[in-house]
């Protein structure tokens, strides 16, 4: 037996003033989802425990099954990994972020007025030919993913991960290089290192003609990178191995395919799946219902829904679930004839009032031809409270899926 | 203050085809069970934890208040206890069946066509005096207990449980005789006077006037006991230790006899209750209010809800859920008079299309004079969940129970 697992990345929001109340789920009226709520089994869930923001690497964690407390190592080797660049051992990733940075060394802009993926790009091509004379023994690779998002790996030895981050998470306050956060030569060198290269970035970065071009149009230049969430890749146990299921992703995002890669899953890359609100959600849903074919477990995630959040947008983040929804009713579709079973989750909730990630927890719906179907009519965080799953934790949102797809052992007889 | 818990085996289900898209407890329609779940208060329960599949043992273990992930050690142990075998800290206990076992060497069924209590007694009698004499330091002891079912228990110095099961939990597959599981003489020793055991329980069974009986009549005959769930006895804190509760348990199967005894439980038997649908439902309800009247907590256990499930028939479950409920309604009488807090609850779901355990959690309802009623009206999987006591786990239910019989001890002050 199948399943296809649907991730409205920060989907989960509270009562919006700006909405007469209602939260943006509430407020979209999504026939496809409520008509699964309907059907299906819904919930809600902590994506990793009662009132404590996750991130979107911890949040997919726990989606897979994986205890984020006990596996994650940092954001960094996720992106490395979404980004296809095979991580061994030793290897320290970063995620890195264009930034803009004036003229005091003071942070602007953590986005860079969020740049394209194809201005990153460009930019990343200056930047790769960047090396180190001074550290001949260590491997740099930098990649851009997506819009201002990017991936920094360093290789080599006598490296360690426990250097500070360069990103300070805020505007308005200085640019600092990284520094080491424990004693002995691999922190010092790692930071060293990080040091040289984010120097070199920027002075590439200034000389630019590309970000020339963007000051005379008045727009935030990308003439810094900004690293974060440093670390070795995270030691996880093979998804087939765990469950007995063959997984494979549909995202835009980087980080959440690397999350699924790092677990075993293949990605599948469908073009115009940009990880923004401007993907192409047919083509990914198209793509969900051809991967059904071959494997046993397909999540597609998509990102515009967090976006919106955090651009403080009720409005797109209401279109997003809508559109979102519209497209998924081809794979419910898909899914009936097939007996699949549907997932609907979150990795977390970003209430858009807000901008940035709470602990609230997600609403949930399991669909399948056995599922118990409970009293709830529509896919939102209040309706699906009452529903018969209850108060479920992110970890245990796989075995409760596996056990209807009949993949887990008994414990005792 | 004292506390009646019902527990029916494998009575939690899922969406049947079968019955319009209800579960066997939405069909059956049981007016005492749907009445006390007006009167109480309500829940769902992971009897192990969500999505996990859990046997009768674990379940039960579980349900007393032990985590089983710390005191399990088999299931065989138990069946002991509940044959009345008092075992020493060195035993070790397997669970039997009498199967079938064709010419080629070939389990057909694991059950022996599921021979009577009597039969099985009476080729017990034929096995009884099987001794040995390679190992004449180990004592052999062989019980049949309900239908197929019996316990083998190996007393004696230098054994091991770290043998193989030889029931392989499949038809259709050869016989294999047991093999150590570790390294060393001990697993060694006890694998090969298994071996010898179960070689010469074969050839006396083969040679028994009712086996050949039972092949003249066109029967399976059980020529052959296959051993599982070999472990040394548990060590669990005595329940009225753990919660001041001197308990007494009333139940048919020697599995659930066995987990109450091995926690200290006085085991009252009942003639009539035979741990198969044709129990006396009656004559075990009349023995839990006389038990009542002695003890602080009963547990009476009913079987038959699980075997219907084994047998995939909806209308033989259904069947059992109502005449329980029937039965029950005395108890129920009984306890509204004497202030005696109730409990419906089971140990695990057995979806009765799927016909195996499954790890969906269970309904569970707690009624007495004081407890918070809910909006619940119907007991079952689906009315439950919207149920004060929200989503509990199985280990939480003995606490639960023991707080409103003023058995708990504070926590700080």
């Amino acid at each position: 037996m199948k399943a296809v697992m649907l991730v409205m990345d920060g989907v989960g929001d509270r009562r919006c003033a700006s909405l007469s109340g209602q939260t943006p789920l509430e407020a979209a009226q999504a026939e496809t989802f409520n008509e699964l709520a309907k059907q299906g089994e819904c919930g809600i869930m902590d994506v990793i425990s009662p009132g404590l923001p996750n991130g979107s690497d911890t949040g997919h964690l726990a989606l897979l099954g994986y205890n984020p407390f006990e596996v994650y190592t940092g954001r960094g080797p996720f992106e490395a990994f979404g980004a296809g660049i095979q991580l061994e051992e030793n290897d320290i990733a970063f995620r890195c972020n264009f930034a803009t940075v004036n003229a005091d060394g003071m942070i602007i802009d953590r986005r860079a007025g969020r740049i394209s993926t194809e201005e990153a790009a460009a930019l990343g091509k200056a930047i790769e030919d960047i090396t180190l004379k001074e550290f001949p023994d260590v491997e740099i690779i930098f990649k851009p993913t997506v819009e201002h998002r990017g991936v920094l790996v360093l290789s080599g030895k006598g490296l360690s991960d426990k250097v500070s981050d360069v990103d300070p998470h805020a505007v308005g306050v200085y640019y600092q290089p990284p520094k080491p956060l424990e004693r002995g030569p691999k922190a010092r060198k790692t930071a060293r290192i990080l040091e040289l290269f984010l120097e070199r970035a920027r002075e590439v970065l200034n000389n630019h003609p590309l970000n020339q071009e963007r000051i005379a149009r008045g727009l935030n230049p990308a003439n810094a990178l900004l690293t974060r969430g440093g670390g070795h890749p995270p030691k996880l146990k093979p998804f087939h191995e765990k469950f007995g299921l063959r997984g494979a992703i549909i995202a835009g995002g980087a980080l959440y395919k690397g999350v699924c890669r790092a677990a075993g899953f293949d990605v599948i890359e469908v073009p115009g799946a940009t990880g923004t609100v401007n993907t192409d959600l047919n083509a990914k849903m198209e793509a969900a219902i051809n991967a059904l074919k071959t494997y046993d477990f397909v999540l597609v995630h998509v990102k515009g829904t967090d976006s919106a959040s955090h651009d403080k947008d009720p409005a797109k983040k209401i279109r997003m679930i809508r559109n979102t929804s519209e497209a998924f009713s081809k794979v419910v579709e898909y899914a009936a004839t097939e007996n699949i079973y549907i997932v609907i989750a979150s990795d977390h909730s970003t209430p858009v009032e807000i901008g940035e990630h709470r602990g609230d927890p997600v609403p949930v719906t399991i669909v399948g031809p056995d599922v118990r179907r409970d009293y709830v009519e529509r896919f939102d965080e209040i309706s699906c409270a009452r529903g018969g799953l209850g108060r479920i934790r992110g970890i245990d949102l796989m075995p409760i899926l596996c056990n209807y797809l009949g993949k887990m052992s008994m414990f005792g007889e």
